[in-house]
């Protein structure tokens, strides 16, 4: 897990560039600059340099250096704070969800709308190949014995990276799941009743909002800042008005905003949640994939009073399909464990074994460093594309990690319409009716960017950029004939 | 999947014997007899007659011949059927089953109280080197697409052995789950709301309790005969005095009696929910692991309006711990599918591609035959053993399949006290009192016989056997110097 010297080199000046210490024009320091004052070998410069220019961060000008891209100028606005109505809402979203998701799947659709990143940017044959030696090695009577809590291993290895990374879990927390999801439902069970009304953030990610609609759940959505998450006055305005049972929240790098809320804000949030004895789900699928220099903390790492459910997942960062994911939920934990008995049993074992010995051979760090490095690139492509091709007034998000974007494009042009356009021509987008109980964002719409290399990627983001222009132009019309 | 001609052979004769044609102390035909009457060889009379030995059915006399066994004789009484109350009931049973099956997980002790066969019973590790190349195999795009249905070639392999055994299901119909119990509990979810009635077997399987106890559901009982199932009549009078939303049956060897529905009553069962319009949700985990001539036909193969919803899995009878199960569902398929994109998303793909694989083998058959085989002459040895060892008054069932023997002990027995007891000699049993939501079964007490080989089993059921007489002895004891 240690780093190289010249990808420690390239963090640093990443860490730079991100902080705006250097800025766009800016050149790097030379190789004989460097080396000379790092003491560190040419070589190891160059390779830095090489990784910071595959990250999409820098470019080289022939005969002259390395220099900060302006990929990012002329900066779009970013989205402003959208504030929610307060009442509590039934939600019925799920109709809409499967209409919008059921028609993007096809393999031969752009997948702009999808849920996932590319397959391209796994080590699925390296998993694979895990599988039957971990099986063969694993004793048959634990094949039927009840292994509802997961594979003893794999807990201790989850276990091991909260102990790294510093947030306190102790074993006995870990339930192991079918992926995240069945996570985040069983919490949601844990602590509510048919009824109960449960905080999401404003814009939500929909499955929160499908599984709030099937145990028949009302929410109450909480104002969700674009760059900083959860609005903790908007919450604790939330709290005092409502009966709130559980929060749904992500604060790491949000579906869909992308947003990162502060270490001070997620711990101020653990507290005002601890004064109010409500338990907090926290969504935390795509905490690994941050393009700064280390992971943000899980609002978990704040929790004193076993109140917060910390659920996470390999299928989108490592291993897609296998569907193992788990919660570590502290008081909660116990009830998990037992609905999860009365509901799929247990996780599928050869799952399990795989990951686990993926995870011990160590290998792990070094494919998210690649991930990360992937999707940091990624997206910048995108908002050049963005910036270059869609229409005046859009407003884009900056995630520091995930794969997503969301767009605020004019408010006279509505995401569905532009949907179905787009689908036409075999792209996919989600629109953003999916991302609220009240329809609110009906100009809004979630790209996904983490499909590198898929040569479709530019070509759809254009196209898409045009379709909203022309949705602009011809509301704009029907405007000046009304 | 053509039978060789001495298992034919074997089967011809093991019929004879199930349906007394040929009675115990029976000699079977010489050698020489069936060779001319059957024009087979010597040879393979003698392979079908170490079958049949092996199936504990006949056993050989020096210099005499084959004889069949006395094994079953002195024949103990089989229970009778219980008349459950007709009032619904608010199922509170979790507790009591987490705590003894809480209690019976450890490796050390006999297994008569677990749900599962033992773990040499399956080709574990044929299937697990199906598993490396079955994933190198699938083309990576296809574990980021929404794989909710499930393998499309695994469901065709579902869908071709329904074919064979003559039930019409179409492709469409077929979900895949983690599991039968996922897919019971999603066919549940998708018929009923908090507060409705779902009428189950009496004794009933203590996880389909749970299920309605965690859909806050109300049982109602309907009289099932320890042979031969559900009893139309009663169930007639629970449609006529409740308002039942759905019926929860397993027609083909039933947890915990063993009991097979006569087809004639399979029929008239569907055609009697039809005219009501209720929905069976048909627990058939156990079909496969028959000791007859062919397999029982589920209730789905007379279900003519969709209304069945059949649910089986692979976890006992071939690859437990791979989480694979599914349903045929009718006119429900597609509301389970979106319940099931709702709350785990999908089923691992490697366990679903190493079955898929292992079934376009075709060794499954012949791992069927050996299994039933194994079980069927494990039947045999528990029958006897119960016999010489249990107190006078023991009544018990002989299933035609599965692996669970129900044990009606004299009145006096508590079987949550034999359990503790049994529990204190590293012996689990699951006692009654988990099969009923008014814990009418408190005399009762299910064994597995389904870990042939294991070499505790033998001396735990004479243990067992012990402790319920002194059970006995104690309680007369205490009748007479009160």
């Amino acid at each position: 897990m240690t780093l190289k010297r010249y990808e420690r080199y390239a963090d640093e000046i990443g860490e730079l560039i991100r902080t705006q210490a250097l800025r766009p024009g800016d050149r790097l320091p030379s190789v004989r600059q460097a080396c000379a004052s790092r003491r560190i070998s040419p070589s190891t410069v160059f390779e830095a340099y090489y990784l910071l220019e595959g990250r999409g961060l820098v470019h080289a000008r022939p005969r002259s250096g390395y220099y900060v891209n302006a990929l990012r100028l002329p900066a779009q606005a970013e989205p402003g704070i959208a504030i929610p109505v307060p009442q509590t809402t039934r939600v019925e979203i799920s109709e809409l969800v499967f209409d919008v998701l059921g028609s993007t799947r096809q393999l031969d659709v752009a997948p702009l709308g999808s849920a996932f990143p590319g397959a391209a940017l796994f080590p699925l044959d390296r998993l694979a190949r895990s599988l039957t030696p971990a099986m063969r090695r694993l004793d048959a009577r634990r094949m039927v014995q009840d292994l509802t809590l997961g594979d003893e291993q794999l807990r201790r290895q989850i276990g091991l990276r909260y102990g790294v990374e510093g947030t306190g879990v102790e074993l006995a927390e870990i339930v192991i799941t079918n992926g995240a999801m069945e996570a985040l439902n069983l919490c949601l069970q844990a602590v509510t009743q048919p009824g109960d009304v449960v905080a999401v953030e404003s814009p939500t990610f929909y499955a929160a909002l499908q599984a709030l609609e099937r145990l028949n759940l009302r929410a109450v959505e909480v104002a969700t800042h674009p760059r900083s998450g959860v609005d903790l006055a908007s919450l604790a305005e939330v709290l005092q008005r409502h009966p709130v049972k559980a929060c749904w929240f992500m604060p790491n790098f949000q579906n869909p905003l992308g947003s990162l809320m502060p270490d001070s804000s997620k711990q101020a949030m653990v507290e005002l949640l601890a004064r109010h004895e409500v338990p907090l789900i926290e969504d935390d699928v795509y905490g690994e994939m941050y393009f700064g220099l280390r992971r943000p903390p899980p609002a978990k790492a704040y929790d004193r009073k076993g109140l917060v459910m910390h659920c996470s997942s390999f299928s989108k960062c490592l291993a897609p399909g296998y569907r193992v994911g788990w919660t570590a939920a502290g008081r909660f934990a116990s009830d998990i464990q037992r609905l999860k008995l009365m509901s799929t049993l247990s996780t599928a074992i050869p799952s399990q074994m795989a990951l686990s010995d993926y995870l011990e051979r160590g290998s792990y760090e070094r494919h998210l460093r690649q991930l990360r490095q992937a999707l940091a690139g990624q997206q910048a492509l995108a908002l050049r594309l963005i910036a270059r091709h869609f229409p005046d007034g859009t407003r884009v998000t900056r995630p520091e990690g995930g794969y997503f974007l969301w767009l605020e494009l004019p408010p006279q042009v509505d995401a569905l319409q532009l949907h179905r356009m787009a689908l036409s021509q075999r792209i996919s987008i989600a629109p953003g009716h999916l991302f609220s109980a009240d329809r609110r964002f009906a100009h809004c719409l979630r790209l996904n960017y983490g499909h590198p290399g898929d040569a479709r990627f530019e070509a759809a983001l254009k196209t898409l950029g045009e379709l909203a222009s022309l949705l602009c132009k011809e509301a704009a019309h029907a405007q000046a004939s009304a």
